[in-house]
């Protein structure tokens, strides 16, 4: 098919996430190498996203087309339900175990994100149904949360999009503020300090857990850094606490690392940058880069214990354990490993991070540049001494970033967010840095674009 | 590792869906050709499971690998949200809806059957609610469904063993009794004809939506052939008798076609066989043959102009429309096309069927032998007469005939089943159903095995 024709038969036949009918444009990718990807056209992206903030080793890495050809060729499929295995299932399990949070020492394969965040909710409730308290049946969540968009996962996600027209939604979710540090005005004031917002989540916590019941709750669910809330970091303290206080009430701590995992953050894994312990983390995305649809729960000795008993745990997914996106996965794992990429992150992240200030720093519509490692947001405002969030009028920042630049970067709410793949050059960063100043340079406070 | 080392690194790591930390054996694939699969002790077996009900043009075919491998190391992804799309995802869109009922021209991409059914059950209500009629939130189901096991589909379906432990499910899920003839008890007697079976089905449908409100109803889904049920093939009247109720109450129609999709029936979709209108059709599994995780939903032009409204639809998952997948699943329904396998499933299938009959009829244990195309099932009875369940003990059939003969198939309720590639050879055929008869013939009506 033609550029056009491709087009065309795009807008006939596909509906695609978030696009409303009336958007005609399509930017169809064809070919991608490293942080570069090339359309239909022949015009040439830089991909300052990582596709969706997956990309770890970035685009088009032959050699894991090789590993996935190999197995492919050798054995394609079959199922991994009752006593049935293969090998490339085990030897990424051995692996993903050797890398994790002392005592994980369990996986449950999926097929992403979503997946995990489905039976993540269930192996809680599970834990403490086999344990004799079924009663534990709430989930704690948060608002701006974004954990998938199964009926469970995204009945934990935290915002009302994602709930208005699909509702009813599972039942017995609670929200909690968000920690977002710099919308102080959740925190009874802009001179909140790190710790003041750490006591005030805390004690929200305990209070909800009160009125709910401890013996009515059976986990909280957190991404450590939110990703579709706006790359929001909380203060350091945050997730040590909350697993206290859960601790204290036996309450399942669930990480939803699915963005964070496998070097975004320069660790294999948030919690470990956190240092706070969890009993799942839900994994997905980085895994493998995105060359191939696989997720994996990292699933504690105790939760394990009671998954196992009885009958087993009665959840499976059909690719559960797919040996071609084991095999895609261990040589994902590899490259990061041995190309240093959980330092990488950190070191050009740091460098990212500060080109961000350096040259968008002294814009009056920035209030907030934040990082870890290789997730970035530059918090909009109409205001610096309001913290008024800037209007984003159409057509979104992104697209004129994207149209006039090449670069391809994210809004999340009123942030312009970055997570490109750890293998991003200085030069490649300083390049999205300049595209973003030459857009953001030009807006006003109303959100108007001059020029 | 070695053979030892593999089973034991996985008792000691992986959580497999229905396994019990009590068993201790491990069937380890590594190879695969054909229906033939070989494990890592180098035990050859022949899979009459194909997979999951998957494996439509067998394993190991090296085209497929060659297909995911050129895509991987061209552009091995980039998201489709928004107007981002690729080359692959259209041209499997085109030809999806080439082949599709008519009047479903749209396409929608997931990563499997689970995530398909929270789509289409998040489709159905937005359809309603983007139309003024956010009231119609129910959804009917029936027993003995599977839907999946997200907390949408997973409360879609009908068996408590998918519920206990992990509720409070979705809530306004109404169950019906399934179409499942030769259970003559479901529908007042034994003697009852199709006829009357399918008029008992529509009164029990007629009468719930009275109960509910059709106005308080989104859609009803349903496998068109019940597949966890057992291979359950509904009277031939059943689905137009359905969709004419359902019309005339203004409730859309899910066919869940997972499992019947792309050639399993005879069919490119179980819908054709039937001779039934659908409004979405969800679909996965055969789609690839199992060769990478890969979901699509077909949606009527109706639906798609309401969730192409506004906003669009708010619904994306990370691998929607994932390039390597969408060329993986062009290479395998051009093999479907250019071997013949639509005919071939009808004319292996029915090899089979007459096999089953010639070599199982005469068994006491054996009640009703079913199929449509290359999906079978064998009902066990205590009592032909009473039609009362074979009491299903330790070791399971399917395990002992694995054991014994090295050949898999699998267990319904109190059916074994069998969905083997399409490409099975006569030979194959046979090898299955002596496999089969060799245990069969030693079960005792109480169950257990002689010799």
């Amino acid at each position: 098919m033609s550029p056009d024709q491709l087009r065309d038969a795009d807008r006939a036949r596909i509906i695609h996430p978030y696009l409303p009918g009336s958007v005609t444009e399509r930017v169809v990718m064809t070919e991608g190498s490293g942080c570069r990807l090339t359309d239909v056209d022949g015009r040439s992206y830089l991909d300052a996203t990582g596709g969706l903030w997956l990309a770890q080793i970035g685009h088009g890495r032959e050699e894991v087309a090789r590993a996935a050809y190999e197995q492919m060729a050798k054995l394609e499929y079959f199922t991994s339900f009752w006593e049935f295995s293969n090998d490339p299932a085990i030897e990424l399990a051995t692996k993903l175990t050797s890398i994790a949070p002392e005592g994980l020492n369990h996986v449950y394969f999926t097929s992403g994100g979503s997946e995990g965040n489905e039976a993540a909710i269930k192996m809680a409730r599970y834990y403490h149904h086999r344990r004799g308290e079924s009663s534990r049946t709430w989930i704690l969540a948060r608002d701006k949360a974004y954990h998938g968009i199964g009926y469970g996962g995204g009945s934990a996600t935290g915002f009302p999009v994602y709930h208005e027209g699909f509702a009813p939604m599972m039942p017995h979710v609670s929200h909690l503020t968000p920690p977002w540090p710099y919308r102080s005005e959740l925190f009874q004031g802009q001179t909140a300090t790190l710790t003041d917002v750490t006591d005030f989540l805390i004690a929200e916590l305990e209070q909800r857990i009160a009125e709910i019941g401890p013996g009515n709750i059976a986990a909280m669910i957190g991404e450590p850094i939110m990703g579709v809330g706006g790359m929001l970091v909380p203060p350091a303290d945050y997730w040590p606490r909350v697993r206290e206080v859960l601790d204290r009430h036996g309450i399942l701590l669930i990480l939803d690392e699915v963005v964070t995992a496998y070097g975004r953050v320069g660790k294999w894994f948030a919690a470990q940058h956190f240092d706070v312990r969890p009993d799942i983390i839900v994994t997905a995305k980085g895994i493998t880069s995105g060359y191939i649809p696989l997720g994996a729960l990292l699933v504690g000795d105790h939760v394990a214990e009671q998954l196992l008993a009885d009958h087993g745990f009665p959840m499976g997914y059909t690719y559960n354990g797919h040996p071609v996106a084991a095999a895609v996965a261990l040589e994902n794992l590899d490259i990061i490993e041995r190309e240093g990429l959980l330092d990488r992150a950190v070191e050009i992240g740091g460098f990212l991070h500060r080109e961000l200030d350096a040259q968008l720093g002294d814009l009056p519509i920035v209030g907030e540049i934040r990082s870890v490692g290789m997730m970035l947001a530059v918090e909009l405002v109409a205001d610096r001494a309001t913290r008024e969030p800037l209007p984003m009028l159409q057509p979104l920042l992104p697209d004129v970033i994207r149209r006039e630049t090449g670069v391809i970067v994210r809004d999340c709410a009123h942030s312009l967010v970055l997570s490109p793949a750890l293998i991003m050059t200085e030069g490649e960063a300083k390049e999205t840095v300049a595209a973003m100043r030459q857009v953001l340079e030009r807006v006003q406070p109303n959100g108007e674009l001059r020029g």
